[in-house]
């Protein structure tokens, strides 16, 4: 039972999703959810993200917590257009709260939105936003095993950005190995180097991210 | 109704929880659920708590992982008890789980027992187990925000461990500003500062420990 009630929900978070993604088609707005462990990086891509489109793309975001506002305040100083959710308890955002979300951002000043999930590596990804790429962080401090524990994060991503590159001189983690294992989940995907401290690799990931745009 | 349905499970997990410590009791075994963000070091602390202890008290370790079984074959190389639960797709262990698990487990050979609960800072602070201490990891490469995000989890917890303190040359921490916001949840909660990298405070954690277990 408990099983079939969580299709329910699925497919009731399948059809709000599709409707998500018909207004943001409408308004020509690309939209990217943004998943990732605690602590591995997704503010600190976002705002390295909008420094690096600043005069080139419009970009909103709307920050995914649990609790606290304090990633939207971070956001919210490089002037664009932010919102943050609180899910109370909710280990992950869903159709229906980005649905009410979207009704407060102003969409035709967007090109770009940015969804940052809460941080977790495994209820986000069984729940569709409505988004049109979905963006796994993984970082170096976490360990090179996290494709084995958490393989449906790895398989429904479009891109995995590997974070936190500049620390490899003080940790363990085989990038060869890893890239590995996430090609056995999903061969299709994308795989970057990036350290948002030191700005490696930004420069590739969001020229990933604009022929993702120019696609649509 | 939503939240109804949440209530009964909880309510009903509270109560095979009640089983399972009134078992553990019966056989003299101290239980310590662990748990942290994917990667912060649950599995490291383990390891060292079992050389530690090694000679002195008999330790058993359940693992919970949504996939895999790495963790239980790291802790198997150290010659104790071991058992894995994989939660499918479950973003925590429950008390359910935890009970199947203690049917297959030498109970009357373990004085401590750690459960690594699913790597996760959300969902496993709302399900108790039936352990004596809740022990949370949190880690520097995480950042200092945490408490402000994640407030259910380090309200439950007993002891709060900052792992991976040798990474403070290399990252922003402010290790008091945290003490402070998790003391503003959890006034009587125990912090320790340690690295599993180099052992540093792991002779307290394990000190620590040993009075609770003979304090039960």
């Amino acid at each position: 039972m408990e099983i079939k009630v969580l299709k329910d929900i699925l497919s009731a978070n399948e059809q709000i999703a599709e409707r998500n993604r018909q207004l943001l088609d409408s308004k020509g707005v690309f939209a990217v959810n943004l998943m990732s462990s605690p602590g591995a990086g997704k503010t600190s891509l976002i705002l390295e993200t909008i420094r690096k489109l600043k005069g080139k793309i419009r970009v909103g975001v709307i920050e995914g917590d649990v609790s606290s506002s304090v990633d939207a305040e971070k956001v919210g100083k490089e002037g664009v257009p932010v919102l943050q959710i609180n899910t109370g308890g909710t280990c992950h955002l869903d159709a229906n709260m980005l649905l009410s979300a979207l009704s407060n951002m102003p969409l035709q000043d967007i090109e770009l939105l940015i969804i940052e999930n809460v941080g977790n590596l495994i209820c986000p990804a069984s729940f569709a936003l409505g988004e049109h790429k979905r963006v796994l962080i993984s970082s170096i401090p976490e360990g090179d095993d996290k494709p084995f524990k958490y393989p449906l994060m790895f398989d429904i991503a479009d891109a995995v950005l590997i974070n936190k590159i500049d620390l490899l001189p003080y940790l363990k983690f085989d990038i060869r190995g890893f890239s590995q294992a996430v090609r056995g989940i999903n061969e299709k995907v994308e795989i970057f180097q990036i350290s948002c401290a030191t700005s490696h690799g930004i420069q590739e990931w969001v020229s990933w991210l604009l022929t993702q745009m120019s696609r649509r």
